[in-house]
């Protein structure tokens, strides 16, 4: 079969590769019907996150379910399934608590790479959720969206308790950032301010349901957004990016007693312990425990309510996955979805 | 009047000061029944913060109104009154959050330091809350601590979610740790794990409601609680000291999804973005809006439901201030009451 490996920085095939096998009963195998490049690829792409041995990639996936190990009972063979990036059991205290990422018995979902034609997904029961039926082939880029952006991007919102009334500003306008203005809209935001540059990333935000756009950053960032809450800052800021600057402009732009929902993978990132404790704020995020938002996800891009799939812009064949690392790297593509 | 200055580190003098007057018409004038040092007047005790010049100590107060400015409406001459250590005006949209520390008229409420015979404080009626009568003088003790350390303790519960059912940790076991044991008792939890090596705290912990005594620090107290919470965890955990090892250790503690309720004025902490991203937790703090917790503590104290002022453990007349500073930073007292 074909997937997507990485030798180096820069350097992504797409290579003949084994069929993976079922090695444990709760293992299913999956046909992948799309996978999509992650701003978290982009890490190693770069060269910021080393490489250390050629890493099958991707993390993303929907697909239709080929073979199950033995001891699953609640997912079937055919059935079309999104899953998220950690396998979880979904039954430990962590998982019931809604925190599938940190689960128990955690392990990476796509070791194998979902850049490819079939994967093995462990924990198979707690990891994937099935669509009600085989999809319409219009709906598949959203849920794979559901898969992680959508799913990062509405965790963000709940991290930084959303909900009717609030103002939310939002930090980053990549597919996250653009889904976690959608996810505010639909928690019921009163007002959402999308910070953003880019005339085709403001005009997704303002169709997601942004009621405000800024364009500047860092500080000058922090005082547009004061500006437009009467000096105090918004009730809840989500921060998708992951850098100092983005992190502490997100913290900035909180009221006291507000909340930042984070979820930009940190890198080298110190929040200074005396600003924090003066800021006043709530401050939640990490790996988004996408499992616990999959069935009502699910259910809203089913029932067309939602329409995430947007933050496609470029889709590929899986052979030439390397153009979308690239597309992704340079900004002319939100985000790449690959076909196998 | 007497009032305590510090000159320099290890330097406070007790001194005749000018008699304070009403500056602002929504000022008042107590004359201090009980005051007391806090944790954080030992910083420039210590020197680790400078001490540019002569300065009036002490933020924790309860006492009797002389005088108010006219535009007063709420607090009367002659109430016995409890104050928190920021003046608020308790109407505008931080306050009504219950934020009351970050009021945007907020202004020092001891700027004319509370160790000391009278107290100028600001915004009176956004500041102060009147007890239902002149109290038992027995009961004095513990509504100076609703001033400060109550409120401080009582906050950081709630910022660390504590309730029904939870196993809650303390980092922490100053008069704030140890109130912060009561808090959590008051507010349901099944279980409390104070983490102390000093045999008096850890009775005074017992007392308060504390299940487990844990009396290692660092990485050994992270591996001590979570043992004691099948390798998950507490619930929530209050960080009431305020150094990077007790910060840390507080985050360790906690499970993923779980609560951190910071209450030590950090000094010199740096946190981690990526470990914190890792961690799953959630984490709020800060200086404790106190005003918005003075009525329903008032009232736990008045009906003797709660006894806080046993953190009281050295009472001095207030010209012995200086001992008192000496015993705090000794350890050989838990708190020290003054009275003028």
């Amino acid at each position: 079969m074909r997937g997507a490996v990485m030798y180096a920085p820069g350097d992504i095939r797409v290579i003949d590769r084994d069929v993976p096998t079922i090695l444990e009963p709760t293992d299913a195998i999956l046909r992948v019907s799309a996978a999509c490049i992650c701003g978290s690829d982009l890490w190693p792409w770069r060269g910021i996150d080393p490489v250390t041995s050629p890493t099958p990639m991707g993390h993303e996936y929907v697909g239709v379910v080929e073979q199950v190990g033995r001891d699953v009972t609640t997912i079937r063979v055919g059935d079309f399934v999104v899953g998220s990036f950690f396998a979880s059991d979904n039954t430990c205290e962590i998982c019931q608590a809604g925190y599938q990422t940190h689960c128990v018995h955690r392990q990476p979902a796509t070791a194998g790479g979902a850049q490819s034609e079939l994967l093995r997904v462990p924990l198979a029961d707690g990891t994937l959720v099935a669509t009600p039926a085989m999809p319409e082939p219009d709906l598949i880029p959203s849920l794979l969206a559901a898969s992680d952006v959508l799913g990062t991007g509405w965790f963000a919102a709940v991290a930084a308790d959303v909900g009717p009334g609030k103002t939310v500003a939002v930090v980053g306008d990549g597919a996250v950032g653009l889904l976690a203005v959608l996810a505010a809209k639909q928690l019921g935001a009163e007002r959402i301010i999308a910070m953003s540059r880019h005339g085709d990333r403001q005009m997704l935000a303002r169709e997601y349901g942004a009621t405000d756009i800024v364009t500047e950053r860092g500080d000058d960032g922090v005082a547009r957004v004061k500006e437009l809450t009467g000096g105090l800052g918004a009730h809840s800021v989500i921060e998708a990016v992951g850098t100092q600057e983005s992190m502490m402009q997100a913290i900035r732009s909180t009221r006291p007693g507000g909340h930042v929902g984070y979820v930009g993978v940190t890198h080298d990132v110190q929040i200074p312990g005396e600003e924090l404790f003066f800021s006043g704020v709530h401050l939640h995020g990490g790996p988004a425990p996408v499992r616990r938002f999959l069935p009502e996800l699910i259910d809203l891009i089913w029932n067309r309510v939602i329409d995430p799939g947007k933050v496609f812009d470029l889709t590929l064949p899986l052979d030439r996955t390397a153009e979308g690392y690239t597309a992704m790297d340079k900004r002319t593509a939100i985000k790449v979805l690959l076909q196998p």
